[in-house]
């Protein structure tokens, strides 16, 4: 199985919207089969797999990360697949995550006849599809907001200069994280501020990627008034945007969507843009991993609507004293006690930065 | 040598203001003798190996981590002694770091006919013994400063509230560092705002410190106009206190010396107390490593005169937000050039909490 999530992981930058699945076919203690999903519409990892064997996944056993579909999606059913191939036991990492479908693959594997068993490395698994899985059972996406700070917590001098806090290997880092996202969004504060292009460099993930891959994921602009710059970088680059505001019949939204760009609005609640709502579309649309690019409030309010699920945050080792601006705008916060807490995951050196990975402990109260 | 250096750390918190000396004899590949150096006063680390060999010395070569003494101090040279016992070699991790004195305990060796030499393992030898190192070399302490922060960079709430922002593993850490130091070093606002203690809590050190040890480091604080409170924790506390002001000839002054705590005053500059002569003072009074805990002021002014060394960072993972109060203030960075560099050694877990140590690469521009 840690071989199927070798291979799984090799979809990380391709499968959106799908997840990320791998699959390994072993006979008499000899592998006969791999194969991985590589791109949605493409077969599935079991049926690449399948292909693989050959004749010799008659009697083996399938080692998959995910439950196998029984139902026929962009591609055929791969329990008829594993069931006509003679395999005889079947070894899923995690269930479907989806609550409506949950266990019917295994259940059809089960009838045919087939040894079925499931949650080896299960933790390991639903990681590597963390959004795909919360999508789907708590109608949202996974929240990860990107941040870099100095050591002493700022993220820019009082002059706003803030280019640049990191060194070049950890921005090349940030292209990863932007890649396996389905969509990153950002606040117009800080659109007006960095002019950011907020896409995917596939230059900087040469061999991370087959040769010509290059999805873009959708960039979102939380844009409460429609201020954005019609000369702003990210809107006359190639790709998928979307601009969130409170009003999109306005005659400014109107000649955006002239330039291909997508305009909706959402209720304004009094923290501003209702971000559930954002939430509920984004999901609608098959967004699994939402990544956050932005400033201190917009980054403050997700964290503090309990819409933040992790944190990455790089580290520069350089000091910039207390008048630059802060990481994060949190106003609720009074006593200590009523402090944030994360789980950092992970700690590593990024190049002469330091990355720091957190989950969100406690994300509302 | 390696095992010398081993030695040598058992002495960390107990030889100040004496180096951390390790020494090993060695005979037809045999350890022959061991000893430390334990406190000032007692015998050297060569006089303890050569106690335990006995008549087995001679013949040996002698890996010792500094350059062995040929002065009578507290107690009398050990190149005699060495010379006596019939070493045939003798291998220094480092020379004598006081340029007047260096090389002439092993010229001293080199004369009576032994072979001699020294560097191996001289860098970590020379980081045991960093504060002393810098007194003998440069005229003024190590000074190494501990600061607490949240993952945003708050060390406190905009109410002031600071207690705790780490758990308790991490403040017992703290005792480590304080208990290594010759001095602590704190700010009047400190005292004022947290009223801490600043001593060594020993029984958190168990294990660590022989039966019965006490030394606590000299406490200064710097208060311009001797503001300090006469209930001050630091006061009531055994161990020695240190107060320095700009007219220490004030009645207040004379009713602190009352209370047996030493009231010295210092230039002052438009900066405040002068730092610089504060250093120089304490080096004459054999102070190797500065532990300094601080508020944002006292360490933005250290950090901007080139005179911090080292910073000991915790990191409590939890978010407090940018209302609150930030790490160092340092008035002088303008641009991103401005920025101070520092070179992160070391990043632990310590409990929940992580520990950063970093050299400070550009202390002033």
């Amino acid at each position: 199985m840690a071989r199927a999530l070798k291979l799984a992981q090799r979809g990380l930058f391709t499968t959106d919207p799908n997840p990320r699945v791998g699959c390994v076919l072993v006979r008499g203690g000899e592998i006969v089969g791999e194969g991985w999903h590589q791109q949605a519409g493409d077969s599935h990892a079991e049926i690449n797999a399948l292909r693989q064997a050959g004749i010799r996944a008659q009697g083996s056993t399938c080692y998959v990360t995910l439950e196998p579909c029984c139902h026929r999606g962009r591609t055929p059913p791969c329990t008829e697949a594993l069931i006509e191939a003679g395999v005889v036991r079947v070894v899923a990492a995690m269930g479907d995550p989806h609550p409506k479908v949950a266990s019917q693959g295994l259940a059809q594997l089960r009838e045919a006849g087939l040894q079925v068993e499931h949650g080896l490395l299960q933790e390991e698994a639903q990681a590597l599809n963390v959004g795909f899985v919360q999508r789907l059972v708590q109608g949202r996406p996974w929240v990860r907001c990107k941040l870099a700070m100095s050591l002493d917590g700022a993220t820019a001098l009082a002059s706003g200069e803030s280019r640049w806090i990191t060194a070049s290997p950890a921005r090349r880092d940030v292209q990863r994280w932007r890649a396996r996202s389905s969509a990153i969004l950002t606040g117009i504060g800080t659109v007006v501020r960095d002019d950011p292009s907020l896409n995917v460099r596939y230059e900087e993930l040469q061999d991370e990627v087959p040769p010509g891959f290059s999805r873009q994921p959708l960039r979102v602009v939380l844009d409460r008034r429609l201020a954005i710059m019609a000369q702003a970088r990210l809107l006359s680059l190639r790709g998928p945007v979307m601009i969130v505001c409170a009003d999109a019949t306005s005659p400014k939204a109107e000649s955006l969507r002239g330039r291909g760009v997508e305009v909706i609005s959402l209720p304004v609640t009094p923290q501003g843009l209702d971000l559930m709502a954002l939430m509920a579309v984004l999901a609608a649309r098959e967004i699994n991993e939402l990544h956050v690019e932005c400033g201190a409030r917009l980054a403050g309010s997700l964290l503090q609507a309990g819409l933040m699920d992790e944190l990455v945050l790089y580290i520069a080792p350089k000091l910039m004293g207390e008048a630059a601006l802060g990481l994060l705008q949190l106003p609720g916060i009074q006593t200590m006690r009523d402090c944030i807490e994360v789980d950092i995951k992970e700690m590593r050196a990024v190049g002469q930065d330091w990355r720091l990975v957190a989950k969100i402990a406690s994300p509302s109260r």
